[in-house]
């Protein structure tokens, strides 16, 4: 529950991930939220070779609810008991399309940090001129952030990039306002700092706004209070296209017929601008596994959340982020 | 000179500019650059009519030059002489599309700041889905901020924006990760908690990186650093677009009909985003009118500095900033 389209796009995104994986893996959804409600739904619209359970969690956290009040007083939301069973051993991972803020407190909160993490992040991929997504981190999780975080985030972006993707030596750049290292302000510079000798990421120095879409780093690293603007405006062109297309075509019948015209081609051009594609943010940093969608995620989305959450399951994302941080505070401290 | 088509974009925007005025406005227009060059060009080109005169600065601060030691070492370049020539009152404006770091910083250095301005700042017009662009500040000049210089960008903004495109009282909002007022990093919090009750411009609250391109808002304040990363990465989208479509067009012989069938269609309403239609961004907070243009304006983004210049100085932009800013700062005092 919590997403705009809940339970029905959760639904139908987990039958369609059980049909993705029929024959090659085996994955049983736990469904969170009114009991009678889901199993309703699901009894008209799963596969009888799907296996589930449903969980009661009567309560729902909104998007409207100031996350840090409502995991105290909603005990009972999808959210709260969802992530507790992940933490109890339960489950795997917790995939939520709900309130982003309340996902990431409860995340945080609940399961707590990985060994050498200051503060779990949030990570999204954006589209590129090129062939691979480029990801972001942080995109709103961490407002305020100190050198050391950012540290971090390169080193957990890397890691996430290096095994979802299958990049090898991801590069990851320091989102600036210049490319030359005398540029940025105290945090940017003191991070670079930071960053610039680490072996646990393959540092290529600063990166410009221009520069994240042209691809020219596989990881960008910032805080979350210039990821999340740049996120949402980012996510903002396609509806500005749209709009002045629209706006365009009502001007004249040949406009309309023009704009007509282009609409197929334009939309698959685009089409890899589409963020539903990516399925889904994980919760980078925390002891566990958890994957926020966006709140309007359709069916694909879900679907798209529920694979990448078994591939940060397989793929021990987790035991690599501790491996590399812990080893580098050790380190540090010997030092 | 400086500029990356100097001198011949420079010398054909001010014929531009001289023609557009022409019957109803007289510029004298003042020519820094090597003096032989300039002369020659100049007697090729200008209409006989065209009053102007050419001062010989014969360096020239590339677009690689370190700001603030190529202010100290070039001390007669365009930069350096044309904007000492202003402050001494030879000049009603100075107008460069060099290096934007010596621009500002010699902006800063050589004609001091205005009375109640703490820094002075560069903004920038967006377009925006709506029929005005959005004015954010600051974009660049000011990467570590204070709570008040934000408050004074927006007053600086919302005075500008009013006397330039004629917007009664124009709507500034803070950028900002979430439209709560308890939304934000540290020092949007502190700038929010300025911003709200002041009688100097029509605050409206907290604004996101979506909110930019649909004019939600006539003014948009942020740090510089944010401003240049969504400066930048705004920019970027067109390119994108660009990019995006040959590489559909290339896949066949049907796409490329089909993009080549669209792209009137496009131009015309991309148009809008077309940065140099806006002419040159403000140094706002300085004692004097300097304009700034990007390295690749055409002769038309010179003319339209041009134009904008004569808007500055006749409606007093600068002694509307003091006035608003100087008794701010009094009350302040008196309180």
């Amino acid at each position: 529950m919590g997403g705009d389209f809940a339970p029905l796009n959760e639904i139908e995104g987990a039958i369609l991930a059980f049909r993705q994986f029929a024959g090659t893996k085996e994955v049983d959804f736990i469904f969170f939220g009114p009991e009678e409600l889901l199993r309703k739904e699901l009894s008209a619209r799963a596969p009888k070779e799907m296996r589930y359970t449903v969980v009661d969690a009567p309560e729902v956290i909104t998007m409207k609810d100031e996350p840090a009040a409502a995991l105290r007083s909603k005990k009972n939301s999808t959210i709260v008991r969802g992530i507790n069973y992940h933490r109890d051993g339960h489950a795997d991972a917790f995939l939520s399309a709900g309130n982003t803020g309340a996902v990431m407190s409860g995340g945080t909160l609940l399961l707590g940090r990985i060994r050498g993490v200051s503060r779990p992040t949030i990570a999204s991929f954006f589209p590129t001129t090129g062939t691979q997504p480029c990801l972001v981190v942080d995109v709103g999780a961490n407002v305020d952030c100190k050198p050391k975080f950012l540290y971090e985030f390169g080193v957990m972006g890397s890691i996430y990039v290096n095994q979802i993707l299958g990049i090898r030596s991801p590069k990851v750049g320091l989102l600036n306002v210049g490319e030359e290292e005398s540029k940025g302000n105290t945090l940017a510079l003191e991070a670079f700092a930071l960053m610039r000798t680490s072996a646990a990421m393959n540092f290529v120095g600063n990166t410009e706004g221009r520069d994240i879409f042209m691809g020219a780093c596989d990881v960008v690293v910032c805080d979350g209070f210039t990821g999340n603007i740049v996120l949402k405006l980012a996510e903002s062109f396609i509806n500005v296209l749209r709009i002045k297309l629209k706006d365009f075509s009502s001007r004249s019948f040949f406009n309309k017929l023009s704009v007509a015209l282009m609409i197929p081609t334009m939309r698959r051009v685009l089409k890899e601008f589409d963020y539903q594609e990516y399925g889904g943010v994980p919760l980078l940093g925390v002891n566990g596994v958890v994957i926020i969608g966006h709140g309007k995620s359709s069916p694909l989305a879900i679907k798209n959340m529920v694979v990448r959450a078994t591939e940060v399951i397989e793929r021990q994302i987790n035991k690599r982020i501790e491996d590399a941080l812990s080893s580098i505070n050790q380190s540090e401290g010997e030092g």
